[in-house]
């Protein structure tokens, strides 16, 4: 194939993909056209994995049941995380929406297969976390592509991995990587929510960057 | 800020980012201009972070002993990595070019901060790992970027952490997560390196779909 231009104009459209790609927990009903989870999923698949290994695994989750459970994992979860925090910051906490379980017409669970022989073990003898690193990049290349085409995703980490694997029936050398709602976002937005809420702000940059 | 348009021009555009997007090993000495690689680490920034915690520390590593010490430290990883294969694939293993540290102008190690409290612990309770998976989502993202600019990007993972951090004179709490090497790839390439070499073949998305 012929090398693609990424032009001045492209550049700066990435730019501002980045910048208004959020992690969304408020979501319109309206369902996802038939076939962009999968078409999402085969962007992601072209992600970087350690040694090729691809060990990503997307579960898209369609039964009430499963939802079901796993709405009350999270539940369950959040509860717990609420008694770790005391006064103002626990109120702040307790007002926050994280998860839009109830409204995202599409959820996917994203594992990682540490036990599966492709790549050939290459890149993660002394690093095998590496496994589960190649899933974050390829669900964070999810996130941009359907961002990019006006779909929102939310990211869910507050729920109990154990009890999610077996809500979904999925091998037990299987690790959980993240459970991911996609949807149309209520409102398109650059600033992130717990920023707007007053949880946490951005640093700039410079104070990231060390040298040696 | 107004949304920025995200038009069909754009996703195709973006789509083949992703496809060639390479992990580069083979860089051209030339450097990079001044300022890009702490530009690039400004785009990674914008990475989701869990609980906005913003756990990301880059060091830009330009002392030439401090190199020297890691690229000793990959060799002696990975000449062990070697004595894990036997027969065509270790001959395979050792015909492979895995690290660019000689050739790329510049690196990049990057690290997770876990005792941060940037972001009050949220949404890492259950998950703590997830300080680490907000890292690599802002690697992938570096990278993404860097390529839209025709500078490639190398992640380096056959490495010893723990030999790493003390080469660099790291905070000892800090998680290592990746060494980047970025410069000019000497030819670019919508197939992976692993792929040409004959160790490891894509596989088609579906075979990595599940239901529930």
């Amino acid at each position: 194939m012929t090398e693609p231009s990424f032009d001045a104009g492209f550049r700066e459209t990435l730019r501002r993909l980045f910048e208004w790609r959020r992690d969304v927990r408020h979501f319109r009903r309206d369902p996802i056209p038939a076939g962009d989870v999968e078409r999402l999923i085969g962007i992601a698949c072209l992600s970087p994995s350690v040694g090729l290994s691809q060990p990503w695994r997307f579960v898209i989750v369609r039964d009430a049941a499963r939802r079901h459970q796993i709405r009350a994992n999270f539940e369950s979860c959040n509860a717990a995380a609420l008694t770790g925090y005391t006064g103002e910051r626990a109120a702040l906490y307790a007002r926050l929406k994280l998860a839009g379980l109830d409204d995202a017409p599409e959820q996917l669970a994203v594992f990682a297969d540490p036990v599966s022989t492709t790549g050939h073990g290459l890149g993660r003898r002394t690093m095998p976390e590496t496994i589960e690193f190649s899933v974050v990049a390829a669900i964070h290349a999810l996130m941009l592509a359907a961002r990019a085409e006006g779909i929102g995703t939310g990211w869910l980490s507050i729920l109990d991995p154990a009890a999610l694997a077996i809500s979904l029936d999925v091998p037990p050398a299987w690790v959980f990587i993240g459970y991911l709602c996609l949807g149309y976002p209520e409102t398109p937005d650059d600033t992130p929510m717990l920023q707007r809420a007053g949880w946490e702000q951005r640093r700039p940059a410079a104070e990231f960057i060390y040298r040696r």
